[in-house]
């Protein structure tokens, strides 16, 4: 479901190395050659160069990229250039230190992920700040922002399929109640949420559905100014629906007044390579206008260029 | 510093098999050839001789074990031939299932263990149960407990030495200030204890002292009924002196009118091949007696034998 292009015949790390070393000497810098090689490698491919970069030129790549660019653009090659794990360290990281109730980017990576992929950040998040995320999480956040938080951030999920329908039907009463009361801030709702596997969270809003006749999430939208509602209802989607959830974010960075160039940046960087074919269709079947479309109506220069070709455009 | 004897030559793998499964033949099982091999190899070489036993014999080790052996003698080799992290799971799920605040299992394994062994019996519990062992813990645990436990068995700890002073005073501080207030279940009295590093909390412990001039430990006994301020106390030294917890646990399993053999079975067999030695220095430092013999004193029989011997015991 990957939109990462990558040529049939790939040239030589070396190669590419030099390329990029060519593309930052004299004077200015050769943007549309760093794209043409960095945007079409995968993660692997990426993370060879930096180490041969490195290795080679005794600078690390993302050094050099960091010298040669600015704002944006800069920030979009940086993260892409980034292993996966390592860019949600650091997204999750950004996130925690600069914490807003409003701030989902904890949410996303913590749910959208697979229990392997959250386990890799936190991997990475312990080598590069010689900390723990969920230590950073837990103390940036208070109240009941930091009891949902850190259970998330630190839940490894079971990744089975199995569900168990009983618990389904009894937990998806617990919620209701729970929501009905107005205490969804209620130590059973967050149990749910944060240690049940996603194949049994699905299970359970199915049994909602059935017994109350309305989705949970709707239940959840009843007071759109509540912020720890909102991103409760980030997190149900997060966990369930993870293409919508994505789709949406791209929608309002898009539909802001102004484009929200981090939520575009981070979503395009995360996704390029696991599921954006998904959340393009979703997003053509949401707002009848195709993602590159839109996003070429909103951005320009070399960072709408390496956007476009990160969601598999063609003449990128 | 494990007290495992294991012999200069190892037999083949094949014959530990066969050896063991003549063990099982005839009238009566003979529990001495049991002893003699499995009390002898290493995690590793154990897991080997499962295998294979499965493969020759198309039996599961385990099984054949459990239905030759009976009592604490059967749950003692029972645990001792699983893997550490498929028995810290097994013991996690136990624990979990039965919980009572008076037990210690959980705090013991979420607290004792490096970030990487817990996160090793985390993988475990989902590969045998299907959940997560947060999920169950949380399922199983109400109010201050769970508050205190999920978090710990959920943790990944920053396992660097690397220790930030300021930080250490001010949380000393905070820590003061709730413990005097006997507001011990306060968020920022667990967000420290459940997220910071071993040596993080360490270096907390030692500015307490400094600022205070009393052990946090001696703080939290105020209350000796307390059973909150008791798992919290468990919690604090099995993070920092994991040796002294052990002796302590040893200690009364042992001085217990009737022995505890559930406590001596777990701690013996899940330290043997890690700290041990230590362990058994505590105790000798503590009690004035060997734990060898404290041991002989207490059991009998093949139990007494196989405890012997997985903690170095010569004749065994």
């Amino acid at each position: 479901m990957s939109t990462l292009i990558v040529p049939a015949q790939v040239p030589s790390v070396a190669d590419d190395c030099e390329q990029l070393q060519k593309a930052f000497k004299g004077w200015g810098t050769n943007e549309g050659l760093i794209i043409s090689i960095l945007a079409h490698r995968n993660a692997a491919q990426r993370k060879l160069i930096r180490q041969t970069y490195a290795e080679t030129y005794g600078e690390d790549l993302l050094k050099a990229l960091e010298k040669e660019l600015t704002n944006d653009f800069e920030r979009l090659v940086l993260l892409w250039t980034l292993d996966p794990p390592e860019r949600d360290a650091f997204l999750a990281n950004e996130a925690a230190k600069r914490w807003k109730s409003s701030n989902l980017v904890l949410v996303e990576i913590a749910c959208t992920r697979s229990s392997h992929e959250l386990l890799l950040a936190r991997q990475a998040y312990h080598t590069r700040f010689k900390r723990s995320l969920e230590e950073d999480v837990a103390y940036h956040t208070t109240g009941d922002f930091r009891k949902l938080l850190v259970p998330l951030v630190s839940s490894y999920r079971y990744s089975g399929d199995e569900v168990n329908m009983t618990l389904a039907k009894s937990e998806a009463k617990i919620l209701h109640e729970k929501i009905g009361d107005k205490a969804c801030n209620h130590d059973d709702v967050i149990r749910i949420l944060t240690t049940r596997s996603k194949a049994q969270i699905n299970a359970t809003l199915n049994q909602y559905k059935n017994a109350f006749g309305v989705d949970l999430n709707k239940d959840l939208e009843a007071d759109p100014k509540d912020e720890f509602l909102a991103i409760l209802g980030a997190t149900v989607k997060c966990l369930t629906y993870p293409e919508k959830y994505f789709e949406e974010t791209l929608r309002l960075a898009i539909n802001k007044l102004g484009t929200d160039e981090g939520a575009l940046t981070r979503v395009i960087v995360t996704r390029a390579e696991f599921d954006m074919k998904i959340i393009k269709d979703e997003y053509q079947k949401r707002n009848s206008v195709p993602l590159d479309r839109a996003i070429a109506k909103d951005t320009k220069g070399d960072y709408e260029k390496l956007l476009l070709a990160l969601i598999g455009h063609e003449d990128a």
